[in-house]
């Protein structure tokens, strides 16, 4: 592997017979020559197998073209989508991603933090829950939110309220004489997680269209085991209580409504008519399951292009001369889709059942 | 948010009353102070609220701390818990990750190595498909790839041959009459792709145990609906041909090991006694089946692990004055798990089947 000789402004300057001033302007400020000439130095630079040293760029111009991103992990699919979604930006913006799991761990994300500043990251995109929106605002840096507490930052989320909603009238839709929402959330008192929107949105279908409703939170752990376990003792519970009615299951995640659907499959040998469900996220797993699940997707390619579009508006308001801070943070929300798949519709059955 | 002034080498100088030269040399060679000077200057720093600049610290000692990252898609979770496993050893050796999602598409790919080399990146990790490792191994630095075509470049992969071997035994221990091997790959001519270990695993196993079987090779496509179509066909045809054998099958992938799953039970309610099955990579679906799917795990985190390990072996010999290049590729291998789950061993279910 032999070792090429870099190429320098000054051999470029030598080839095209243009300045170095020029050749510099190319690089920092294209748009100040002619198209002409910046093809004559694009075709030197091919020419000449020039190798662009962008970490020279950067101590020229001091911009490192690097967002930090952290993220909770990569686990779910919700998160691995998102971050696929992030980086696929490259093509629109040219920023290219940092990125580090914080699996909740609030000092270890501080760290990871610190770590981003120092390679001088320009902006900060945020989806880990851990640190306090007031904390990361006094980074001094970009920031931007997906889908957790967001008061002193800008952020994007979906507007869950719609997305409970939406759920729970199609539940209704199918004539459901109870409604029930089974939320992984411990306690409904934290409005400012996005995620409560959901609850929220559940409540106010049933109490307007004034339908008999349940409400059950439930911490759940993270283990699947742990879930079954869970979710198994929930279905008995609502099948003793509402044994004569059409009941209608609204879940905050369509991995759980997937351990449902297995629940009463496996007790039943099919999903029975008294029991329709609906899910959320429009993970894979809610197109997997034995019996495909009708679920709220998020959208999750909107949801990503939009908080790094915001974070690129902040981040060149900066190299202005005079940027404009923001007075107060922005907060963007993307409309949810309902999806209609056999929990609720039985139609689109295969004929198999 | 306001700016605070940079705290310069002259400040900590100043502070502490060790030359520039001394504070320098805490920053690039910590061990040649004392350990009571490296703490004085370390507090110094706090007491100052010293920023580090390690985007100027590149440019003083050529060391970037990159490693560039291409991978296919984090839509299958075995490429996004690899993602996770590679980030996560930022803990053990320090590197930082710039990563770019391929999406199989080569000339892109070729576009992103270059915008990688543009940042000096130390080392690259490959997991995608596209170029050839020939192409690669001309790029001038460190390369290690996981579960690609590896001839010229060094690789950590899975010993896809024993997974296939160990499958396919577990298998024949349950008395199975006919052993199937289902394979998305659409030939088998090429033996330099490491999951074509899995069929030679499984051929060899059965011809030298003497057991009847057969190896079914079908590109499916990349949509739920196509491999739905073609694995309800396979089934049809694998039920018609062995009616009253006890039949083993060995599927590729979970993905589609699921799909047969629940056609399965979506005709008969249950799995019938007559259908074994085992998949490969201990995916999330494994676990989230309506039957959980017996399989041979990748040890994600010891492939990522010793792929970021071998990697950073290369770029460390690279800093030494006579660095000793390697002359032949490594190749490492990491032993598959094999995980009994309920469609092998019946016993495991929960009792409501």
């Amino acid at each position: 592997m032999k070792q090429k000789k870099n190429v320098t402004f000054n051999d470029i300057a030598n080839y095209t017979h243009f300045s170095k001033t020029t050749i510099s302007r190319y690089f920092n400020n294209p748009d100040s020559l002619t198209l002409e000439n910046q093809e004559i130095i694009a075709k030197a630079l091919v020419d000449l197998d020039y190798k662009e040293n962008k970490v020279a760029r950067i101590l020229a111009n001091g911009k490192t073209e690097f967002i930090g991103v952290i993220i909770p992990n990569l686990f779910l699919h919700y998160y691995s989508e998102m971050l696929n979604q992030i980086l696929s930006t490259y093509e629109s913006f040219g920023y290219k991603f940092l990125v580090f799991i914080g699996n909740g761990q609030e000092e270890t994300e501080r760290r990871y933090i610190q770590e981003l500043l120092a390679y001088k990251i320009e902006g900060l995109i945020i989806l880990s829950h851990t640190i306090p929106s007031k904390e990361l605002s006094e980074l001094g840096i970009p920031i931007v939110t997906i889908e957790r507490e967001d008061k002193y930052v800008c952020s994007v989320n979906t507007d869950n309220y719609m997305g409970g909603y939406q759920a729970t009238g199609l539940l209704a839709e199918h004539n459901c004489e109870v409604i029930i929402h089974i939320n992984y959330i411990n306690s409904p008192a934290n409005p400012d997680v996005p995620a409560y929107g959901r609850v929220q949105g559940f409540l106010d279908f049933c109490t307007e269209h004034q339908i008999k409703h349940e409400l059950i939170l439930k911490e759940m752990g993270n283990t699947y085991e742990s879930i079954r376990h869970h979710l198994s003792d929930i279905l008995d519970e609502i099948t003793g209580k509402y044994p004569n009615l059409k009941k209608g299951l609204f879940i905050s995640n369509d991995t759980q409504a997937n351990v449902l659907v297995n629940l009463l499959i496996r007790k039943y040998g099919k999903l029975p008519e008294d029991f329709l469900l609906v899910g959320f996220d429009n993970s894979p797993i809610s197109e997997e399951a034995v019996i495909p699940i009708s679920t709220v997707g998020q959208q999750i390619d909107k949801l990503s292009y939009e908080a790094v579009k915001l974070l690129v508006e902040q981040m060149n308001e900066r190299k202005k001369r005079k940027p404009m801070l923001l007075k107060e943070p922005i907060h963007k929300v993307i409309t949810p889709v309902l999806l209609r798949k056999e929990t609720t519709e039985k139609e689109l059955g295969t004929g198999f059942f």
